[in-house]
């Protein structure tokens, strides 16, 4: 019988050592034979037996634990623990771990990328190419902007230490805790949400997916917003209201919008036909350097737990606590 | 009869302010009636009776000046100068001026935008997504690759400036001159060119297009690339081959590359038949705040030249005995 059930998929693609280390653990493991991200029914359908779910972004409810008399630990390869239901896990006594620090580096780098490709609407010149239309699109500069950053834990604060290359002209900063420490060499200014909106060029978020945070940015939100001013989202999909992104877009506002996350994925949707959107398919943490590192750190957690050693990325209390509030 | 034509377009539209300049000092211009990148033809035609050209980069021979019996100045949009023959000019006593400065800061950050994107496939993912196909691409991070800078000139120097929020593992880079000054904060080596082309995950082409440099990079220098490096030319078509970048990319040599310039533009070749080769129209100085100083610069000086004042941009001598060294 397998012991190990590996959702997330690719697994052991870049890298094989997370393969390796659970082989030459003698564990025995399946990989999501679907090659695909799981619905909750398809889980259902996979899980009894396994005791440790190496875990991707797929829906972990209580209905799927109920299936899964076995489980003892899931083992979140990522940081998001908005699939998990934390309360049904505790209750049934499965122990949740994750990597939060692991995808971060790549999160936030892809970030500055988008910035500067809506900046100067290289999307949308590259989609003209490819079909022979030769148009000039003036840009503006990340010097010349004010950018709004919505969160400032791991992966915003690593945006932050990006944008100390180009001296931007401003940059609003938003989180619950507005105590954190703010890397040198960049200037910040502390600000609502609410005046983030009005007055960034660029708004980004970085922000756990919630039910505080659900529909965080709905359509008041972004007409709030200046009307050439630019969203990106690589945090989790429904943050930003999907629907209401696309009619505002549709009816002109906002002069472009970076999205990588989805509240259903894989995303087939309307923003599909929005030119000046960028689309890209929950892309944020596969680096090959962050992607091996998320992987490994989540299954030499499932190797300390089968040998009965203490575990390295238990959830810490406050994660449970946030989710039970919601 | 108007003193001043002004070939480069658009002209006047993100920022008026170089309009007004003329208006105020009364002198009467002509913006390109085509309203396209001239062919020299199409300028010989256009270019009698003017005393000034205020142009961009279209080609500007001893034929076109011939014609101009009335010309004087030549003011230049912009920085490169392979398209002005300086020596006819000379020889005819037109005097040539340039905004050297002004396109920098928009032609380095637009290169950091193509790095980040071709690093993560962010074009590819997106030009699928927008066809309804989701697949996810693993990248690599800025942080854990070699990036080869040829020519810290303005804009190279620029580029070093960016990267100091990245933590590069390997920055090489290379110029005619290497007694450059390198910014603070980064670390950097001086190499060959050859180095470059053979260990950087990123080659990155900063330079001016010269005899010396046109062809600079052809089949034989991309096929001592890593088979899986990239390449950005954000500089002037021609530096690097186009028909021998089409060729080993469509053999499956580099991971991607990021063309902005072109042999002949408007471009409408054949790397537009490649997904993973970004494509650009011409737009690395099209930033709004750089186009609105490379017009207003390139104004004043017509407007200083023709009250009799000092000219500001002058061509510096090293520039004429640069081209008579092709």
């Amino acid at each position: 019988m397998n012991k190990v059930l590996i959702t997330t998929v690719p697994f052991g693609k870049v890298n094989k050592k997370p393969i390796r280390i659970l082989e030459e653990n003698n564990i025995s493991y399946l990989i999501n034979p679907l090659n695909k991200k799981l619905t909750e029914d398809e889980l259902v359908e996979m899980v009894s037996d396994f005791e440790i779910i190496i875990a991707g972004t797929e829906t972990i409810s209580d209905k799927v634990m109920s299936k899964a008399t076995n489980l003892k630990l899931i083992s979140r390869v990522g940081i998001g623990l908005d699939s998990v239901d934390l309360h049904s896990a505790k209750k049934r006594g499965v122990s949740v771990s994750y990597t939060p620090d692991a995808p971060a580096p790549a999160v936030s780098e892809l970030t500055i990328g988008l910035a500067l490709t809506l900046l100067r609407s290289v999307h949308v010149s590259n989609m003209d190419m490819h079909k022979g239309k030769w148009e000039r699109f003036f840009g503006r500069r990340l010097s010349k902007i004010t950018i709004g950053v919505i969160g400032v834990g791991r992966i915003g604060l690593g945006v932050l230490k990006h944008l100390r290359g180009f001296d931007c002209q401003e940059v609003l900063i938003n989180d619950i805790d507005n105590k954190k420490n703010i890397p040198d060499g960049i200037q910040v200014r502390w600000t609502s949400k609410s005046e983030i909106y009005k007055k960034a060029d660029i708004v980004t978020l970085h922000l756990p997916l919630t039910k505080k945070t659900k529909n965080l940015i709905k359509r008041s939100e972004l007409l709030k917003m200046k009307k050439d001013a630019m969203i990106i989202n690589t945090s989790r999909g429904g943050i930003i209201n999907e629907h209401d992104l696309y009619n505002v877009m549709s009816n002109g506002h906002l002069s472009g919008a970076a999205i990588d996350v989805f509240d259903d994925e894989p995303y087939f949707g309307d923003l599909n036909k929005i030119k000046r959107c960028i689309l890209t398919s929950h892309m944020g943490s596969m680096s090959e350097d962050c992607r091996s590192e998320m992987e490994i750190k989540a299954t030499e957690e499932a190797v300390r737990f089968i040998k009965g050693l203490p575990l390295e990325g238990s959830v810490p209390n406050e994660e449970y606590e946030a989710q039970e509030l919601d």
